[in-house]
């Protein structure tokens, strides 16, 4: 695996000859060439579909994993889409004159070698090779093993695409050896590779973050609250609440745990209990909720669980303090929203509360890289360093200082 | 030591509550504790030294540990310079309202917990607590064994200074267990401490960024280069050379190695020997450096050795690709300087060469948070994530996104 990285590695290094309209006019070619291959995508992943039938996988796995003529269409827009962002490469984010008289600017660059890890969907592979592209970043791809097939013959109708224009087809490589050992080895190789990206299971997170000797931007949990305030528009507060849970459940952003405001509690629980009921919302309450609706207990437990599914828990806090209490215990820094019309109690709460992203009077479901309007995203870091939060192309480069002098001398 | 990281960790929170004014002030009253307490620092200082006689170390270490009058004077100005600083936190990094009419400020925010490793110098105690404290950080210090009692007293001086102004004394801490294993323990521990900034020798370094579980900003070594092109000004080239290699050897933006075009090697080459003899700096040249002026085999271990000495490497190269060519395989990313009057050469080796700086006809030497104009340093990071090259007191802070709303679900 060695001599494969460091292939990949000075293969990486080919990118920084490429113009972006080069890298652009190129990945547009890729989006053709996915299109091209239609069929024999079609083919491969029949044998995926085969294998995931023979396996007895669930119905919403074989779904995440099917390909059909309008999935791949799809992937190749995506790739088109990337090709129309903004060159995140060569920005200067600042520039000043020093003392000296020396002139520097801070200039974005590529990060290098990119290894990504994840799961089940196929068109993850060819997303994240183009963002690695288009940020002029090589990449190395270790999807799932149940996509295997689907997996192989993407990256292939990628690498033709890089062959025909004399680069190397290392640039977009999958892991040779896929194994969990081929894994362990990977994120101990910071000679070659500079930033791993796991996105999967808690199990994969923790075991890469744990082992990896190269930097890790994690996308982790979301353990994330709404929370109503005293002074909340109340009509405002049951629509975001809705919003909130049952939009997608299963997704990262959506919060798991209500917290309402004990000077209101008597008066709004029933309003949110009807609402939820209409949305058949399983709903968990502390002693304090209990007491004015009728729910089933929620233990420490449930506080600190991510459903991703369509439960909440609900609990009664002591104002704003308490809420904040509570998510500094039970929060994993994502997403958490206050709602209320006082300026004060809104800014105390934003303060406070160290998560990627504080809302006030909206829901935690726009964390997100589209709806932040950073285009197609890597994912949503849970990193506190380098990428927080939604992560867009840009959380794909780093910078250097360019220093421009005329023969200073210290 | 769990228990005592997770009481810093909580004490680290109380710091979102105090104004930049409020910080500004306590720093100030750290200085003058410092000033104050110079006898009581001498004499534990005393100890250290006697120690230090007694385990016979080098007069260069006993230097750099004693403590004078002077130089705890030195200390409390430094730390009054970084209460002038202005506040990092609290900065809008960029501010945009979404198509869904979401208003998204990217803010500043400390960091949380940050565990800082260094050796002798016991100035760095007082150094990066301030500015810890400054960046609303909370702070766990792990300094040098031979300068124990010091580290000591001074996190007692400025421990005193918290408990007068009502604040957890943990926000400056020392790690209890200062032994190998307790830093093995440190920097597993995830769920407290944020940031690992490791200072110090290699083998510190290398144990730290292996085993760390918490993201680490290494502070490792510097093998730069000082490139003279064809086109170069020789008069600067000279001067240059000199200043990089000879001003202060022992430093990590030092030059260890001379790239001297070919088509110019044979004029030039007996001019820097003379400069260099001048300076009694040990010349090492490669065999076609050896055909022009006399001097010793310099082998590729060589080029690959950062000296922090007065020696220094000539290598011949073809043009600037060759010299390129050189330091992406000897360089170590941190500081790399060519002399050309050419801009489409001086272009291609700035956009070519990945490293923190990239000069053209500057010495390496500015590589360094007070000539970059940061004010005080924490240190020049050879990261490449987060914080990348002079790491001033912004590189101890991220960010998080607020988003304010009008009652939005998506």
């Amino acid at each position: 695996m060695e001599h494969f990285l460091e292939k990949a590695k000075s293969a990486s290094r080919v990118l920084a000859t490429l113009s972006g309209s080069e890298r652009n006019r190129i990945l547009r070619e890729m989006a053709e060439a996915l299109r091209a291959n239609t069929m024999n995508i079609i083919e491969a992943n029949a044998i995926d579909m085969k294998k995931a039938d023979v396996d007895n996988l669930s119905s919403s796995l074989k779904d995440r994993l099917m390909l059909d003529e309008k999935r791949i269409n799809a992937m190749a827009v995506a790739i088109e889409e990337i090709a129309a962002l903004k060159d995140p490469i060569g920005k200067v984010i600042e520039g000043w004159i020093t003392e000296t008289g020396l002139k520097i600017e801070k200039v974005s660059i590529p990060i290098g070698m990119i290894g990504i890890i994840y799961e089940s969907r196929p068109n993850v592979t060819s997303d994240t090779a183009a963002l690695c592209f288009k940020s002029s970043n090589g990449c190395v791809l270790k999807g799932g093993k149940e996509a295997e097939e689907s997996n192989k013959i993407i990256a292939d109708v990628l690498q033709q695409v890089l062959i025909r224009n004399d680069l190397p087809k290392e640039l977009i490589a999958l892991l040779p050896d896929s194994s969990r050992e081929g894994v362990a080895k990977l994120i101990k190789m910071d000679r070659y590779v500079d930033l791993i990206v796991p996105r999967g299971g808690e199990a994969l997170i923790r075991f890469v973050s744990q082992n990896a000797s190269v930097p890790v931007v994690k996308h982790d949990k979301g353990q994330c609250h709404l929370y109503i305030d005293r002074d909340a528009n109340i009509e405002d507060a049951l629509k975001i609440a809705v919003n909130a849970k049952v939009q997608r459940p299963s997704a990262c952003n959506s919060i798991e745990t209500l917290l309402v405001d004990e000077s209101i509690a008597s008066a709004v629980l029933p309003m949110f209990k009807a609402v939820f009921d209409r949305e058949n919302t399983q709903l968990k309450g502390c002693a304090l909720t209990r007491e004015i609706i009728e729910v089933s207990e929620a233990s420490d437990e449930d506080f600190d669980t991510e459903y991703l599914a369509n439960i909440l828990n609900i609990r009664v806090v002591d104002g704003v303090d308490g809420a904040i209490s509570h998510i500094v215990r039970f929060g994993s820094g994502h997403s958490e929203s206050i709602i209320t019309e006082n300026i004060t109690t809104a800014e105390r709460f934003m303060e406070s509360i160290d998560a990627a992203a504080v809302y006030v009077n909206a829901s935690t479901r726009f964390t997100d890289g589209g709806e932040f309007g950073f285009g197609a995203e890597v994912g949503i870091s849970t990193n506190k360093l380098h990428a927080r939060g939604p992560m867009g192309v840009e959380g794909l480069t780093t910078y250097k200082y360019k220093v421009y002098g005329k023969g200073q001398i210290r």
